[in-house]
């Protein structure tokens, strides 16, 4: 594995722009274009939601970087714990209190959490004002930043009240990456991997070259990642088939995830996610096609920048339990994604629970 | 005023569609195209959402007229009250314990409260599912059933909380009308007076032949009038300009209900929608011109159906404090919509505060 070091991004002049049908996303150095955008509007003034992390680590840059008159803060406080409609209703409260008009615009500084509720939020204040994201983690840059998807907690089940709406744009600059421990850059990565191997075999060749994630130029990875998502998000939007494909390595992955929450240690989503893709890349050998040296391929790769995870032959059954309770399976079946070669996805595939087992055994032993 | 009388409908074998751009709304006899409807569906389960009335009234008659094998039924407290966070929260965890699923119908069976929260609900609920919607009273057939408009009240605000998403289909049955009460039935009325007077002045000749509440055909009224919020909506869906049409009466009228809610007295919608139009029909004779025959016409008429509410002139200054927290206010200003002549609005008018105070005197003295 790669030793941690600590993080530096690289700082470009360059920015690139993706369109998408109804938004754009911008990513390098966003600050010139977010200034003239805003000059642009004509909003009646500016929200921002923040974590106490991110009011630290982050609001300065953006403050620094733009103009924003009589900011109006919101801070929650950070973790998926409080992504529930306890907060919504804080936020709600904060925006009626300070007399929020339609004409205001809801700004999400932060990662997963804060983009998720608080595009939530905006999208219901007054049956939706205008919002922007601003990613400040990889993992949120790369995924939860774009495809419409916002939400909340609800009953211990992830993401069960929310809606699609898209922001009006979306602006990533990977200088908030250098605030980020190097846990979370890693976690990031683990969708940037997962892009590659379900649509983009030239980027999964591009990842092969990382050896050290402080020489990353993470840009450049994020563009062709974004890509593969924007293309799967535009071709079903609302998640009716192909969409499936951004499953892959999270059936597993989701279970140990939730199963490792109960445990000292709790993974993170991409670590658990790296772990998911890893039994997911055996099982597609097992069952899709997938070559024998492309699973290898796949398994050094992902052991080379993650931790293995521990977990007990003993909690398989449980695993298995979990995978099972997934809100994406039919009747009872566990619906997995797999790949039939490195950026060739197959949706709807399924396995016995023999397969399952092995293909954890196979992570703990590799 | 007419007097009270019981209430009966007009039963009809016909059905009329009205197509909008993404969904149609059927009125009439409904029963075999709901049936058609839902056997050509797949939807894996149904969820009723009732209050104790329409439970009671209603749920009878649609499961009498329609198959829906294995009902899940919500029931919730009737009433503005419960129209809040909380009882959405109740909602979903109702359809969470239920293990509802993606694929499952949601029929929203009441009054605007129903048709509002539950559509929330359902358009949240796992990002979005199919919801109908079965409106019940006079007022939710003719006005809250038609333009998207989903949400709940919040920290005192009406409707701040919400979105828009339109539904499935809408079934409106005039059967239902004769479980309501005479007053409910007023009330409703009130919105197509509404819809009669900012655009079909064809409708405003047939409301004149009204003498008798009970003797009305509803359906041939309902369906002029659902073509005017139609066409109003669908020319604005965001309520960025010529929708506010819709907002005529409702400046004085929300006032009016807000004031009301204090006294022991409280009024219905429509009748505080009723004062309100003949208030600012006053106030478009005085500064947008309409014609002053046509001021006394719609003043006549008004009083005819409707029972002047009593207030003192003492109030009329809280009256105005109320208009001036009206969420469709720019700057301070009081924004009305007036009558340059029936049939023919105009939005985005202002006017005195010593005119609106006359006309609120000429209501109590007419």
């Amino acid at each position: 594995m790669i030793d941690d070091v600590v993080f530096v991004s690289n700082k470009t002049n360059i920015m690139t722009t993706i369109e998408l049908a109804s938004y754009q996303i911008h990513v390098g150095n966003i600050w010139g274009e977010l200034e003239n955008w805003l000059q642009a509007q004509s909003y009646s003034r500016y929200i921002i939601l923040v974590d106490e992390n991110t009011r630290a680590y982050c609001w300065p840059l953006l403050q620094q970087k733009v103009n924003l008159p009589n900011p109006q803060i919101i801070e929650i406080r950070s973790g998926e714990q409080h992504k529930n409609i306890h907060t919504c209703t804080y936020i709600w409260k904060q925006l009626m209190d300070e007399k929020a008009d339609r004409n205001a615009l809801f700004i999400n500084l932060g990662g997963g959490v804060i983009g998720d509720m608080g595009g939530f939020c905006a999208a219901t204040y007054k049956r939706g004002i205008d919002f922007i994201q601003i990613p400040t983690t990889l993992l949120a840059q790369v995924d939860s930043s774009i495809g419409g998807k916002l939400g909340i907690d609800f009953g211990d089940v992830k993401n069960s009240v929310g809606l699609f709406t898209n922001p009006q744009k979306v602006f990533i600059s990977p200088e908030f990456l250098e605030t980020l421990p190097e846990r979370e850059i890693r976690s990031g990565l683990a969708e940037i991997v997962k892009h590659s191997l379900i649509a983009d075999s030239e980027l999964w060749q591009k990842l092969q070259s990382i050896h050290q994630l402080n020489a990353v130029d993470w840009a450049s990875l994020l563009v062709p990642s974004l890509e593969v998502k924007k293309r799967v998000v535009e071709s079903d939007p609302l998640e009716k088939s192909w969409r499936k494909t951004l499953n892959f390595g999270h059936t597993i992955g989701h279970a140990l995830e939730s199963w490792a929450l109960a445990t000292p240690q709790p993974l993170l989503h991409g670590e658990a996610v790296a772990a998911g893709m890893l039994c997911e890349t055996y099982l597609s050998g097992t069952v899709s096609g997938l070559d024998r040296h492309e699973v290898e391929a796949i398994s050094d790769f992902i052991l080379r920048i993650y931790n293995k995870q521990r977990f007990d032959p003993a909690s398989f059954p449980t695993l298995i339990e979990l995978m099972k309770n997934d809100k994406k399976n039919q009747d009872g079946q566990i619906n997995f994604t797999m790949l039939q070669a490195i950026g060739t996805p197959l949706i709807n595939q399924s396995c016995t629970d023999q397969d399952i087992e092995q293909s954890l055994t196979y992570y703990l032993e590799r």
